[in-house]
């Protein structure tokens, strides 16, 4: 029952990608004179990521980098935030997402469950977005695995199995850790074992989306609480 | 001057392919009763790995990991050093380039250099190869370079491109840290700085090899003498 490595998602599952931006703009809005409702505009931005990434998916827009969907989206919401002087900032807007605070638990028990499993984190971010946040968190790696290493961005199969691929790993003896239902519903799928990871405050206030859809193979609060139930 | 990211070749530069390889195959062959010159095999072996990856570059094998070559090469070579009778351990033989003793300086180096720099392995090494060779020698990084990212060998373009690539970095701030003349001269023609780390023993007896062939930007006796030079 016991995997070999452990693959993490990244946004919400380690970082916290809605305190995080907002703050950011906020911080860059007060340099430039900028007033608006800066965590409306995150939940936006955040709220194109899925569509976006589809886009991708489907064939109707080539491959292309997260960063490159994050500009593509925040360009088009800034003027309907009354935010468009943030505009000439837009490369600063896009770093946003290469550096983001983490969940209190996180880099600690990402140092536990190392010491016992291969880990890696498994994200729609790119190889340069993940190193940079994962310097910047504090969190340790054995691999990092970013969606430009696949050309794919999750659920596609070629994420999960390109990741135990790499890693030279049946998908068995692979597991997925998430705060997201359908990712791991994905990885359930492509046959690696899961890990749910409650993250109430993700999106604000608590909903439906941090409760577990099914019985994942862990369910558990936090990356601590992962690494005690694993026996690191 | 500085670069931001520092690549490190592994084999023969961060460890000692040729006691490990050799120590590992004479405890195989203890075991299976077998006596041979295992330097002289390992010395054999290690000869094969040239020719073997030129075979791929030139595109007259089709793209595989080391671990296809290094299985080809040692079944072929076991008969003529009479240790046939290792044929049927050859996963284990394989399996040895997985393991490897670090260089005594190896590991405390590349934790200074973390501090300040990007570092991940640039190898011929497979992802899986080195994230199994990195966890047994206590080497740390932000990304491990693996040929099978890019489905090349080096000294092919694609493979320092690609790895600068991944980085989000240009070549010019990215640093090549090897202990072989050619590997450096690569990097140097494709834009990387370059780091000449002496590896006197690499061969056995000390011989020219492990001379700087060139004006490389750094030449250093150690990991922990290049993390002195960098000021970690």
């Amino acid at each position: 029952m016991t995997p070999k490595a452990i693959l993490f998602d990244t946004f919400g599952t380690l970082v916290d990608w809605r305190g995080g931006v907002s703050a950011a703009l906020a911080r860059l809005g007060e340099q430039q004179g900028i007033t608006a409702d800066w965590l409306a505009l995150t939940d936006a931005w955040r709220g194109a990521y899925r569509p976006s990434l589809d886009a991708v998916r489907r064939g109707e827009r080539p491959w292309c980098i997260l960063d490159d969907l994050h500009r593509d989206s925040i360009l088009a919401l800034l003027p309907q935030f009354g935010a468009a002087g943030l505009a000439p900032d837009v490369e600063a807007l896009v770093a946003i997402w290469h550096r983001l605070p983490p969940w209190p638990d996180s880099a600690a028990g990402l140092r536990r469950i190392r010491r016992k499993f291969i880990t890696a984190p498994l994200s729609n971010g790119h190889v340069a977005l993940l190193v940079g946040l994962s310097k910047a968190a504090g969190f340790e790696w054995d691999m990092v695995c970013g969606a430009d290493l696949f050309r794919h961005y999750k659920p596609d199969a070629e994420t999960y199995l390109g990741a135990c691929a790499l890693l030279g790993l049946p998908p068995g003896e692979v597991m997925l850790a998430a705060a997201h239902n359908e990712d791991l519903a994905a990885a359930r799928h492509f046959g690696l074992k899961t890990a749910f990871i409650s993250r109430p405050l993700e999106f604000g206030a608590p909903d439906g989306r941090a409760k577990p859809s099914r019985e994942w193979d862990f369910i558990v609060d936090s990356v601590e609480d992962l690494a005690e139930k694993l026996g690191c």
